[in-house]
């Protein structure tokens, strides 16, 4: 099967000049920052076409308005209804926990979606509020500012930090580091998103209980404590509501589990959930029971908002903390759902234009009156379901929320704080993903370390730092990967020409005189001594004493099919390897070069050095060479020796 | 070739039941930290031998010493007398750059020696300070105290700093995290070590034009100008005596490079440089002049310095931030360059075990009076070249430190700090290695920018920022290799079975109904992600209808034997390919999975939901069971419409 009759020609390794730095370099970038190709279906258009196209692409609402029917806005009028019936009470339950007015989580379902229907590609995305974020700025702009007595300084601070976010956004996507976000790990947000529930849901426990007293920290050991430390002021009527509340919705929930069809069941919960509570409050008055109501809400649309705008020195570092931070969490979390909904329609969502269409979307929200928004989940899913086609569905939710201030907004004051309670924390519940938990712990423990210790570190720390941390450990895995890089030894698949891992596969053989060896990853300055010494080890322990039958290793072959690339220092690695094998007599030769790596073995003149035939296409080439070479030493030894 | 008699049992893939979590985390945690196997030796070994050998592997003087005879003896007394005869000049000079009393550099060539010639496993190395971390704890530890107006404070917050460096190397010796120092790439050495020797060069002009007034700042900036705002001190007799010391240093330096036989002209160098100023300085009455001079070095041995040790909280950050830094370049220089004369001598230095060595060797310095000790690379390229065979030339280093400390130290308080300024240029001058940067220039752009910012960073803004900075870019582009790795299509190799790079094998052929991708690194969070964009961009790009013939494809092959690891977050992404994959109707095959990932795969389920028939053993195996499937399907069609 070997050897006999292969045409060698065509078999050798490519040893052909190597790319220009130029070629190369423009690859890599395409690679880095232009992974989606996005401009892909430019090519070979006339220009005049070009200039359309990049016009679409810049502005999506140009490419699907045109060619919008009455017939597809049957559904986004059906969609953005239901939508904007959860952005009310959703709305005014963020923006409590931002801690600020709840006109404004009114406000900020009115422009932004507007503003993404006009530069948004996502068909599925519902514009709105999100928990996580709003806790966490009121973690780190209420470190500077307190939102109740000094309210006016404090919503001024918030808006900053939503210019900051939007700048970030706009900024990351037009530098096209969409890259910065896949360093949030899955298994980060899972804790993250986990850690941040529990909080919420302690929190809630003040409009749970009715208290009036509260902390302004977040930590869970800070929010147990001042519960009970109000335990007078416990209110059994406010958690009676409440309790019933929270059941109803999370029966709702439980509808739209059983028959996912019925999913409007659950989407309309909140408002039913809002309403009622409005009744209740009115006709029992409320107030006089001590539970509390969301207060004074004026009618009318956002007010400008860029002279509140805060570049105050002593203050401009809680914005400026609170905006990347969000920013980049919104980023995660929007991205990631629009294109896993864009994926159950075969539609490609670029993520580094959503970045921009994020961003102008909070920039002229801060301009708005309007805090951080971005695609929560629950509101794009209720969206998808409710068969929304265009992005138009954010246009008819932005019109009823005009509606909504124009005229019914002051209805909406008589909300009692215990239904925004109940609605926080049954959306809370969903996010609480212990069966993900538990799912990496059985798979893989250093991912469920990374998710505990985003969990852990929010719920105990604070939510910044629990992301750092969780950040921190998931990037020193990324370098682990490569700084220990496995590398097996190969043997021969019994009737084949194959070489494979002889600790996966038992069954195949050593080859006398050959160490077969597999690289993988790239070859850089972190691991190459590690590298370099695992070579040796598997030398010394081949050519170890007690093992039967002893064996001389001739030749160490070095399968780099799996290395992606090599740096200097991994160049100079690979000539040291050499050096210690040349002391013990033995030869290297290397096989099969990825392109990348073959490019810099030959610029450093490495394969100059070890010469064009130690540089193999395949494991049988190079065996079948070396035992030729081999066989002929031996019988010019023989022949020497005859003489 | 292909298919004929094969037998096919002995070609599946393993997927027998994964390695249990103990044996994946034992391999996993011996290849992190002990990836020298540092205990093999003592395998098979009775029970008493291995106690001996583990005293002898922690304390290797127990390993030599009993086995050490006169014959050794010769070789290591002439080296160690060499070394010392460059310890003493570079002994003062060092202390100078560090702004420390000169005698303290005498000491650190008497005790730390002593220390490492009992630990140390390094034959060849000559224990001494370092230029680099003398100028870094200067900057560093001048921020707290000035070295001038108040030596003690300066002196005892120094001690503190190399007792904090030692005790963090023992520690990451302990923690065995050697791995640490691999993170320090050769480039940002290079730049770090090409930055420092500028800003000692420039620093040395004091001496040199005989200054009186001076900056304390490092930067070149800050030097230059300090240089020229005192025009007025030059003194022209100054810069003749330092330029012909120079000049003769520079020669003994180019002798031992044209015959490296002579390396002991060169050697003595600096000793000929000391002296010959001290008998001038004597003679011509140097002060005289305003040659400055040393000035008064008391006889006597180290004093114990415990009682100076410095914790005051108003100080400590400097001493701790100088400490960690220090310690890490230290060992970093010291542990490459111990490994590369072992590699001369076909010896093996165990990294960890040496940072174990190193840190005991502070400690005690710490103790008694002297300052951070590394392996400087000048002393021990000296110490080999003058035929040192074990650590007893270290010993007999101390003990000529000693007699100087008792008999001579006055003599050298006629050394003119020009003769010093010579000395210390002299040595800088081969460590801006313009050659190496070109070469980096040359073949790799990136190292090249790694290794620039640390000089620039060096020289312009800060030492430790300047390292900063170029070990986050190194950092940076090594996360960088595996969020992007490259994916390229297979084709068939003419007359071969194998399936190689189209680009880089232009004469490889593609596969009708095919698309053979190969895969490489690990498959992660930060590159999940952009891995499922790039295959579905592979998949668009082949069904591209302007491209001719048009082909449909049936099959995606995706080549698994470059992929290292897997995580969780890549798993989901290959459910995801599969499920673009499937909705295009395309089927996903998977080829050569490696153990890890295997292994992942069947404990996330991942091969039973794709199926034990969709995993292959090698691209061939894959193509010709999935023509087999083709054909057959298309036989059944046509038989369904003849029917």
């Amino acid at each position: 099967m070997t050897g006999s009759g292969r045409d060698y020609s065509s078999r050798s390794v490519n040893l052909g000049p190597p790319r220009s730095f130029g070629t190369v370099f423009k690859s890599k970038l395409k690679e880095t920052f232009f992974p989606d190709d996005p401009f892909g279906e430019f090519r070979n258009e006339p220009s005049g076409r070009r200039c359309l196209k990049t016009l679409q692409y810049f502005i999506p609402i140009t490419q699907w308005l045109p060619k919008y029917s009455l017939s597809l806005f049957k559904y986004d009028l059906l969609a953005g209804i239901t939508i904007a019936s959860l952005a009310i009470p959703s709305g005014i339950s963020y923006a409590n926990l931002a801690k600020l007015p709840p006109i404004i989580g009114l406000y900020s379902s009115f422009v932004p979606p507007l503003v993404y229907a006009v530069f948004g590609s996502s068909k599925h995305l519902a514009v709105g509020t999100v928990a996580a974020c709003s806790l966490l700025i009121a973690e780190t702009i209420g470190e500077k500012a307190s939102p109740i007595d000094n309210t006016e300084l404090y919503v001024s601070l918030v808006f900053t930090a939503t210019l900051f976010s939007g700048l970030l956004q706009t900024l990351l996507g037009l530098l096209r580091l969409g890259i910065l976000v896949d360093f949030l790990a899955h298994s980060t947000i899972t804790g993250f998103m986990g850690g941040t529930a529990l909080l919420i849901i302690l929190q809630q426990m003040k409009g749970m209980l009715g208290l009036k007293h509260f902390t302004t920290k977040t930590g869970v050991v800070n929010v147990l404590r001042a519960i009970f430390a109000n335990r007078p002021e416990w209110n059994w009527k406010c958690a009676l509501i409440g309790i019933i509340f929270l059941i109803f919705l999370q029966l709702t929930r439980f509808v739209k589990k059983m028959k996912p069809k019925l999913f409007w069941v659950s989407a309309m919960g909140p408002m039913v959930v809002v309403v009622s509570g409005c009744l209740l409050a009115y006709f029992i008055h409320a107030e006089k029971h001590g539970i509390a109501t969301v207060g004074h809400l004026k009618k009318g649309i956002n007010q400008l908002s860029i002279d509140r705008w805060n570049f105050d020195s002593k203050y401009i570092s809680a914005p400026i903390k609170a905006g990347l931070i969000t920013a980049l969490i919104a980023l995660a979390e929007g991205i990631a759902i629009g294109r896993s909904f864009a994926l159950q329609t075969n539609d490609h969502i670029d993520g580094n234009k959503e970045m921009i269409a994020y961003g102008l979307m909070n920039i002229v929200g801060s301009m708005t009156s309007c805090y951080l928004t971005t695609g929560p989940f629950s509101k794009t899913a209720v969206n998808f379901n409710s068969g929304c086609k265009s992005q138009m569905a954010n246009v008819v939710q932005s019109l009823c929320m005009l509606l909504v201030l124009l005229f019914l907004a002051p209805l909406f004051s008589y909300t009692p704080q215990v239904a925004l309670s109940a609605i926080i924390i049954s959306a809370m519940l969903g996010l609480v993903k212990y069966k993900k938990a538990y799912h990496l712990y059985k798979t893989d423990k250093f991912d469920f370390v990374i998710c505990m210790s985003a969990f852990f570190g929010v719920s105990f720390i604070s939510m910044d730092m629990g992301l750092m941390i969780s950040v921190g450990l998931a990037l020193i895995r990324a370098l682990l990967y490569t700084a220990r890089p496995p590398i097996c030894k190969l043997g021969n698949i019994p009737n084949s020409n194959l070489y494979r891992d002889v600790e996966q596969y038992p069954g195949a053989n050593g080859i006398p005189n050959f160490l077969v060896l597999k690289l993988g990853s790239p070859i850089y300055f972190s691991n190459s001594t590690y590298i370099n010494e695992r070579i040796m080890r598997w030398v010394r322990d081949e050519n170890d004493p007690t093992i039967l039958p002893p064996h001389h290793i001739e030749y160490v072959l070095l399968d780099m099919g799996g290395v992606t690339a090599i740096d200097n220092t991994g160049v100079e690695s690979l000539f040291e390897v050499r050096r210690n094998l040349e002391c013990k007599g033995i030869k290297m030769i290397l096989i099969n070069p990825r392109i990348d790596v073959m490019d810099k073995l030959l610029v450093t003149n490495f394969i100059d050095k070890i010469g064009k035939d130690a540089v193999f296409l395949s494991t049988e080439d190079a065996i079948d060479a070396c035992r030729f070479t081999l066989q002929h030493s031996k019988k010019v030894d023989e022949e020497g020796s005859k003489l």
